[in-house]
């Protein structure tokens, strides 16, 4: 029997009984339970210190996030203790959050928001709208695919571009590579980055690479903040659309100009966050235990060191 | 040689040449032209009086609309001249557009637009998102199959109704009678309405069948205004949400209580209004003409008399 621990006894119903696997409730606010459990699952969103009582635990031997993002468990995970993330999981809850951004700035949601409490039925006017319209994933992972996915359908040409290039898959006939950025920007109406957090990403979508872009084209952030220098979008709204799910600083503040900028749409990073969360991490969790309980190895661990 | 006559310059250039037709510009505001115009193509949005002229033009065998509405033309275009609609030339941009309010409402965009003039960053929330939810399309036709076919790809199950029960197509297994409504919407998260606007469509989404809806769902209204019977919506405003594009009066006058409704979107009849219509509409218009050169009948013909 594999002994996994679940934060609170909502997640415990939730994932019911696994072959092999003995299920119990650690708050990790509380003091740790008696029994050897080697699987951690963290709390929802958890902060460092509600990760940190496994050390104190030496028969823990995986600590589960219920997030993509690591950077608060690498601090207080022993090296010796693997770590795995909820790859995955915000994939469908993201990527549909990219597409309504991109429809909300295209057919002028922004416009109508601001009609409506004047009660101002706007005059007709042709729109860019999304159909025949050139999309440009950047970051093509598995957010990304999962966004090329859902647009598939609209009647739109889409390019893919990672770190580096490779062949394609059933969606895109190949993936650039980010150097080639630059190059493919001017075909482009819409941008979409889904680029995480990292050294390497910070400012991608900068000054320069803002100006290779058309006029009216579309800047869509699903990914995080950083990747888009703040200062560079500020100076380009106007002639630029942007449509932010993330931001940089974030949250941004009540003052800030981006706020009022004009052709900016900002969600407060809500790429996540839907009723598509649960069930999705409640089978990765279920996978997860059916696997640890018949030997193999855990999914998604984090390389570490 | 067929002659055709186009409402300006602009759409003359966009059709080009096509074999075995000859093009001229007839703005009806204008003389009528020295040739024998065969085929008459009415301007954009064409009031009664500019497609009117055609009466003084006996050699005219077919006017051809660039709208998929037929009102305006049905009392002045003779009963023995064809009249051809533009079948399908909107159908991309108002089955995105239903999209696009089915995301912002499930994505709580009326939410942010408050907020972000107010530089308000809203706090964490689930919301419901679209993925896994039930989606009925009332009305499946040509835009109806667009939006599933845009839908598919979201992770949704979606229930095809039409006027009558039919078999399925590649997207729905099969297509529901309306008899069956009622039956069908209380597992319903989001209905869609596409229906015409027809003496037998007007109010079909009233008080009872609005009732039949569990909290929270979400109705949207892409097809025409009348049939959502509004003070049923009104009425329901709260419990349920809408996103409409149509409403009953149209335009909406700027005190109707539908604006600031709780959980209403309104967006001023813009579904088919956007830079697909353009591209579109000279294809049709180029294969309608060619299929008249070539001695075929016409497409898209609306049924007289």
């Amino acid at each position: 029997m594999v002994t996994v621990s679940l934060p609170d006894q909502s997640w415990l119903d939730a994932v019911g009984e696994v072959d092999g696997v003995t299920t119990l409730v650690w708050d990790p606010a509380e003091p740790p339970p008696e029994e050897d459990v080697e699987v951690f699952v963290a709390p929802y969103m958890a902060k460092p210190e509600q990760i940190e009582p496994v050390k104190d635990k030496p028969s823990v031997r995986l600590v589960q996030l219920l997030s993509a993002g690591v950077d608060a468990a690498l601090p207080v995970v022993p090296e010796d203790v693997a770590l795995a993330n909820a790859h995955g999981v915000h994939d469908a809850a993201t990527a549909e959050l990219g597409v309504a951004l991109v429809l909300a700035s295209q057919r002028g949601f922004d416009e109508f928001a601001t009609a409506q409490p004047k009660g101002a039925w706007l005059p007709r006017k042709f729109r860019p709208g999304l159909a025949d319209k050139r999309v440009l994933i950047l970051g093509y992972g598995s957010v990304g695919s999962a966004v090329a996915r859902r647009l598939a359908p609209f009647e739109v040409e889409v390019t893919a571009v990672a770190s580096r290039a490779r062949a394609g898959d059933d969606l895109v006939e190949q993936v650039h590579g980010v150097d080639e950025l630059t190059d493919l920007l001017p075909e482009q109406d819409i941008v979409i980055s889904v680029l995480p957090g990292t050294a390497a990403t910070k400012g991608v979508l900068g000054a320069e690479v803002l100006a290779a872009l058309h006029d009216d084209a579309l800047v869509v952030n699903i990914g995080r903040g950083p990747a888009l220098d703040t200062d560079a979008a500020l100076a380009e709204a106007g002639r630029l659309r942007f449509a932010l799910d993330v931001t940089d600083p974030e949250p941004l503040p009540a003052d800030h100009p981006l706020w009022t900028a004009p052709g900016v749409i900002i969600s407060p990073h809500t790429g996540g966050v839907t009723d598509a969360f649960r069930p999705r991490m409640v089978a990765l969790l279920r996978e997860q235990f059916a696997r640890l309980a018949a030997g193999k190895d855990p999914l998604h661990v984090h390389p570490r060191g």
